[in-house]
Parts: structure tokens; sequence; C-alpha cells
């Protein structure tokens, strides 16, 4: 098709001659494309480097919240591991970020006059005030949505904890579909709550199915309204309790979190290089968040994503291929409560005038890759699309519009910069997510290292023919 | 394409007005199609009945080996599941099955006079003959593969254990592809080692990765060769057996098996059927085989294929859909180490004259699945990619020819059948096949039911536009 259209316009321009030469090196360069690519697979499959990083990244430094030794530790640890790799430079770039602490692992009961006494797990969510050490018991009022805790009113909400129980729509194919159609219950609760003068909130942890595990993720509050402590209910402890308020609905909920904000600490993103040898002042940027949530082991999230990012620049250096453009793999620090890295790292770029081409971000856990999502304008996409055949055999059929990341998304806007989501399988993401039980071991090395293949596969792509401006030729 | 194609036609036959009608009405069928299968997964993603049926087979009844008592439970377990469904029949179906027994935990170890004494994991092989109670004491010799072996003669093979190491080719994208790589050592490596005069056979184990849990699986003798025994190490033995033998070739290695083979055990096929209301002797089967190894569970291998075959009639009668064929559950038994089932269902048929249309068999494990492989002829094939978009939504995309499975495949050859194998993500599959570790936690409910649902859309569709006689509205 391309090639065709190639061919078209080449005789349109009356250069009947010439248009052989494109054509045929167009095949040439695809035939070669498609060996480099196969090499990025060879490599990625049978080479345990990458997930001996992530190990190191989960079991010996462990979770990594924002501000915590563990993140410093991750800082220096992902830049030792790129310094010996013998990279153009390695560097980091300083972003103030927010240091919350979760203090004493939470209590959560319900006290039910009729029913007796049950625990059940919450977790602070992230950005949370704490109850005092006392802790705080209220009554509890449950509700589906926004809309029908405005209808309750200030009467019925005033002084009771506000139980947010809309459940994931199972229904959606993609998981994350599920996720953003329940999360905001998540984000914004407690202004909702608070205005209304609730004392404290529950939200129904972010999962498909039913769990012991509770699942964290940020909050946020507003200045002009008051700070009440919000916590994440397991879905298992949030059926029961909803199951208990409709033979109960006096019952008490007692929740003790002595979590708080610290002042903002230090930190860094950690940024590897190779130059680009043709136009080194074009950008291709892959990354993942080295910050992860307190619990667990922050292995799908995001721990798959760094260790990968790096692992793309292993393959270009280990099979040889000095790329056209730039390459820079980044871990993006204070992704889950703050995005500071992200922001930071496209202020930069906007300040030192750098021209992203495009930049990939795997953030959706380390699953088998299904393909990716672009944000993109039609000429880019168009160009993309043309590479299709040259992934589908690696699994990558959902090449889809839209996607993109949370830490590469302030670089939206500029210099027509690509933003490019790795679309792993979503199906078990959000058992793991935000919880103690993403660990290390739930990662496979061969779904991981298809995403760390899937990725090198893209880049090099971009780096040998752009993005910007006609035909998969643009390079030349 | 396809709706090109019938207009053509229509117009070479003159019938211009006529015309019309089989177009728009392939549209309707199409988008009443859609409809049908959006139902089944919103149905199959939200239900819990599949996944606690596969608690239930693998939790209470466990490992099921055939002639085993708890295959005998499986048996009138699945019976009773499906009785209690409604179905228009659910019966037996006699088969006489092997009955071979693990007896005591296997001992392996490796005994250097240079490096000392260490135990690896090893299982008997399923159909080996036990080593004696004393077990068997004897120098190894390592080989990649049977060329290897014949080279080495009689001289260097008699009186020690052959050792057959070639790992899986880790470069194949489709683990399937590297099993199949490597499988004939397990099968087929006693026969040539006892050629030459072996007294055991160890066979690395048929895995990916380096593990701990060694994998079993059946191997084969030959009535004129001497019966030798015959067990898989662990990946991580055999490593670590290949690196002493680097370093002592003289050590010798100890196998004990209390393994032996009784006399064969009347077993059963168990068959659940929804008679066709339109072509009731036009026959699909969707299927899994009941059997399993007998250490861990049989959950991937393959208590979900058996659960998600159930679940694909639940899936129809729970959304009132009326095959115009009719559409039959098997659970086969025999698969692991005779196949006697599948062969018994195939004479059967043949017997009876049963007409099959298709045979879809679940047996690759229990992951979100990229697509089917199917053996069929051209006119089949190219009517079945006529139904590429409506599976696609569900990452279905990987519609290939080539396929089937163990079970369905003696149908073959019988009425224009055509097999078809579901196509899971096949990444984790040799991390847990034939091992302790195939257990109900390493299946994800939404992963199943995807699968669940993709083969009901697939029974639809066959069992509404059938598989043989042209264009898709081969059922006017
Ligand atoms: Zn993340
Ligand atoms: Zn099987």
């Amino acid at each position: 098709m391309m090639l065709l259209k190639h061919k078209l316009r080449a005789f349109v321009a009356g250069a009947a001659m010439l248009a052989a030469i494109p054509a045929v090196a167009q095949q040439n360069t695809y035939k070669s494309d498609s060996t480099v690519i196969r090499k990025f697979y060879d490599d990625a499959l049978t080479s345990y480097e990458s997930y001996e990083n992530l190990r190191y990244l989960t079991k010996n430094i462990g979770a990594r919240l924002s501000g915590s030794p563990q993140a410093a530790a991750a800082v220096e640890w992902s830049r030792q591991v790129m310094e010996k790799m013998g990279l153009d430079r390695v560097y980091l770039q300083e972003v103030m970020v927010p240091h919350w602490v979760r203090g004493d692992k939470e209590v959560g009961r319900i006290l039910s006059g009729r029913n007796g006494s049950q625990e059940v797990n919450i977790l602070a969510l992230g950005s949370s005030v704490g109850t005092g050490a006392q802790g705080l018991s209220a009554q509890v009022i449950e509700v589906q949505n926004f809309e029908e805790l405005e209808k309750l009113g200030k009467k019925k909400v005033k002084g009771k904890i506000v139980f947010f129980n809309r459940p994931f729509d199972n229904k959606h194919v993609h998981t994350m579909a599920a996720y953003g159609g329940a999360v905001d219950q998540r984000g914004g609760g407690p202004v909702a709550a608070a205005k209304l003068g609730a004392v404290g909130v529950l939200v129904r942890s972010m999962a498909n199915d039913i769990q012991d595990v509770a699942h964290t993720g940020n909050t946020r509050y507003a200045d002009d309204v008051e700070k009440i402590p919000a916590a994440a209910i397991s879905t298992r402890g949030a059926d029961e309790l909803s199951a208990m308020l409709k033979s109960d609905p006096e019952l008490k909920f007692y929740m003790r979190m002595t979590c708080e904000t610290r002042p903002d600490v230090l930190s860094y993103n950690v940024i590897g290089e190779i130059k680009g040898f043709e136009k080194p002042d074009e950008i291709i940027v892959v990354g993942g968040h080295l910050d992860s949530w307190d619990v667990g082991e922050g292995a799908h999230d995001d721990g798959t994503g760094c260790v990968q990012s790096i692992e793309v620049l292993r393959l270009l250096k280990e099979q040889g291929i000095r790329p056209k453009r730039t390459v820079r793999a980044v871990m993006f620090m204070n992704e889950e409560n703050g995005l500071r890295g992200g922001r930071k790292y496209a202020e930069e770029a906007k300040a030192k005038n750098e021209k992203h081409v495009a930049a990939i971000e795997s953030d959706a856990g380390g699953f088998t890759p299904r393909g990716f999502g672009f944000d993109a304008n039609d000429e880019q996409f168009a160009k993309i699309m043309g590479w299709k055949d040259l992934l589908a055999p690696y699994g990558l059929h959902e090449m889809n519009r839209g996607g993109g990341g949370a830490d590469i998304g302030p670089l939206k806007g500029q210099n027509n910069v690509v933003l490019i989501g790795l679309r792993p399988d979503s199906q078990r993401y959000f058992d793991y997510h935000h919880t103690e039980i993403d660990t290390f071991e739930t990662v496979s090395r061969r779904e991981m290292q298809l995403g760390s293949a899937g990725m090198a596969a893209l880049v090099y792509l971009i780096s040998e023919h752009g993005l910007n401006g006609g035909s998969a030729k643009a390079g030349k």
C-alpha cells in the first residue's frame, strides 16, 4: 500500500527511473528492520539481565514511595545500572517531591450493635491526613456516586463516614476502562464528602474481583475544604460492610490511621542516553516511573516499566545498533502522588528547547503486550500503521489511537511529539495494583521481556524513520 | 470482500433486485451476531460460576490421573454439574484407561566423589517402570539429542543413565513451539537409550525457565526394547547436574522410583448436549480433558478447558439462545497418558455416523486467549475469516491455520469436520505444565472467562452459519 503510493507519487513527478530506487530501498529497509526486530526479541527472550534488575529493585530495594529512603536508593541504583552500561550520558534531574508517610498499620473495624464487631482491611489513601492516635468512629453512609451523595445533602452526611462503594464494571474487556469508571471515587471522594460535613471517607478498592487486600492510591484535597481521613477498603470488606449496613444501618466504623505529610524532599529523575548519530537533537524517550506505593514491592507498578526502559537501551547496544536519533531511558520520580518528575522533565525539555519526536511509557504492568496506544496526528499515525506488519508477528495487534502515559503526558504539545503507551494484557493488573501483593513473583520474565523487545522495536523504527514528514523514508 | 463476492455472484446470475436482499440480510445477521457475542462476554466477565467450578475441580477433587479415584470423582462431579443445568442430554461414554501410579515420592541424588552428594528434584515420567525399592545408581552420560546419543554408541552408553539435556529454545515467541522442539526427548528418550544398553533416563524438564519443580509427562516404551526407568529432572537440577558432570565426569546419579502400571480401569468421557433446533444432526463439540497429571491440581492442564466447555453451554442457555446445530461439551478422559477418551469418542462418532461440523478444544491453559488455530479446508477457512471483525474487538486477533487439539484429533477426516484449538497467551504455560504448581491460584478468573466467551462466540457463529457450503449465509 505504502509502496504503491510511493511509486505513484514518483510517477506523477515524472521521475519514473528514480521511482524504482526509493521503492527498492524501502523494501531493503523493511527487510533489515524485520531482522533487527527479530534480534531484539531473540536477545530479550533469552536474557535474564532485566529480570535480575527487577529482582534487585523489588526485593533488595522494595517499595519506594517518593521521599522515602528506598526511593533514594532506587535513584542511585538505577543511575549505577545505567552507568555500567557505557551509555553516552547518564544524569540526574532534580525534582522536589512530596513526602507522605503511612505510619502505623491501619485499623478498620465494623462496630455493629446487632452483629458484633468485625475487622476489615483498609489502607490509607495517599496524601490522606490521619485520624489521630485515638482513631475515628462514626456512622457510615453508603453511596455509589457523587450525585447520590449530593442528593443526601448535609443533613444526612454530616458527622458520618461516607462509603463510596461503586464497583468496577467487569463487563469491560480492558480493565483500564473499568478503573477509569470507578477511580473518581478515590480521587474526589474526600472533598465531596467533606463539603457536606463528613468526618471520614472509605472507598471501595480499585479492583475487578473480590479480594482481601486493600488497594491504596492517591487522593486529592482542596485548599478551601476540610481535609478528612480517607482509606481504601478491600473489595471483600466493602461487600461485608455493605451487607451489614443493610441489616444495621446504625452501625459505626472505626478507623485509625497515623499517616501524615512531611516537608518536600529533593529527589531525581534518572536519565540514560544513547546519542543519535544522524539527528542527535531529535529525542525518543522510553520510560517508566521509579517511585511506587509503599506497600508491596512496586513490581508491575512500575518496576517493570523501569527495567524494560533500561532494557531497551541494552538491546540497542547489545545488537550493535547506533540509532539515528537520540534514545533516552527515563525513570520518572513521583508518578504516584504528584507527577512532579514528569512535569519537571517536560519543563526542562521546553526550557532547553529539546525536540522530542516520541515518548513511550510502560506503566500498565509487565504483562504480555498486546500493542500500543498512540497520541499522534493523522499523518504520524498513518506512518506508524505502515509498521504494523513488522510488529504483528510478535503479538502486537492492537495499534490504536489514544494512549500515552501519566509521566510523559506533560510533554504533550511540544514539537508534535507523539505520546505512546505500551498496552500489556490488562486482565491481572488490578489484582495487584497498589497492593501488598504487587511483588516480583507475579511477574513473568517472558511476558515482561516481550514488552521490552516490543518497545525496542518501536524505538528503533522511530529512530530510523522519524515520525514527521511523510513516508516511512523520512530519514532520507 | 465477502459482500462484494456475494453481490457479484448475484449480478452474474442476472438477479440484480434479489441481490440486495442477501447483502442486507447478511448485514443484519452480523449486527445481531455482534450483539449475541457481546452478551456472552458481558455474562462471562461478570459470572463466577465457572471459576467456582474450577475451584471445586482443583481444590475439592484435585489431581485426577486416569484410573485414580479422583478421576472417577471428576467424572461424577462433571456429570452432576451438567445435569443441574437442564441440558437436553447428559451422558457418559465408557472408555478403558491405563492406570499408572507414581508410588513414593521420588529420590534423585547426584553422587560425586569430588563434589559430594546433592539432592535434585525429579519426577517419574508417566508410564515409566520403577527402579525397585533399592533404587538405581549409575554413571551419567549427557546428550542434547538422539543423533549425539547414536554417535556415542553402545560402548559408551551401556550401563549408564542417559541424561537428555536439550533446553527449550526460548527465542520462540510462542512457547508451544519451544515445547515441540524439546519434547521428543521425553517421549522417545527411554527407547533410544535402552537400545544402547542404558539402565535409566533423565530428561530435562519441559520448561522455559530455570525452576526447582520438575515437570512430569508421558513417555513411551516399545514392545521389543527393554523398559528402563525414566524421570524428569527440574531445569535447575539439570543445570547443576550438567555443571557437576563437567568437573567430575565419573559422578553417579541415584534415582529411586516405585511407580508402576496396574491393570486398565473402566472410566468415562462425560458429555452434555444442547440439541440444535434446525439441524440437530450437525454437531459442534467444545471440550477439554478431565484427567490431569497426579501432581498439582490440573488447573491450567486442563481444568480450565473443562469448566470453560461447560461454561459455553451455560452461556448459550443463560442468554436464551437455542442453537441451530447441536452443541456438545465433552470432558475427554485420559488425554495425558493414552488419549483413550479422544479415540473412543471418534470411534463412536464414526460408528453412529454422527456428522461433526466442528470441534473446538481448550487445552493450552486458562490464559487470555489470543485467537484460534483452524484445521480446515480453504473454503471453510475463508468462511471463518469472514468472522474476524466480530472477534477482534475481544482480542482474538490470531486466527491462523493449524491447530486443533489432542482429544479432538481422532475426529480428523470425518465429514469435513473443522478442528479448532483455542490459543491462549502461551508465556506462562510451561511454568506450571505438569507440575505441583499447576494450581487454582495461578488461574485468573477474567483470563479464563475471556476464553469461555471466545469459544461461545465461535460455537454460536458456527451453529448459526455452518462451516460448509459457501458464504456466511450457509444456513439459508
Ligand atoms: Zn504506575
Ligand atoms: Zn492437557
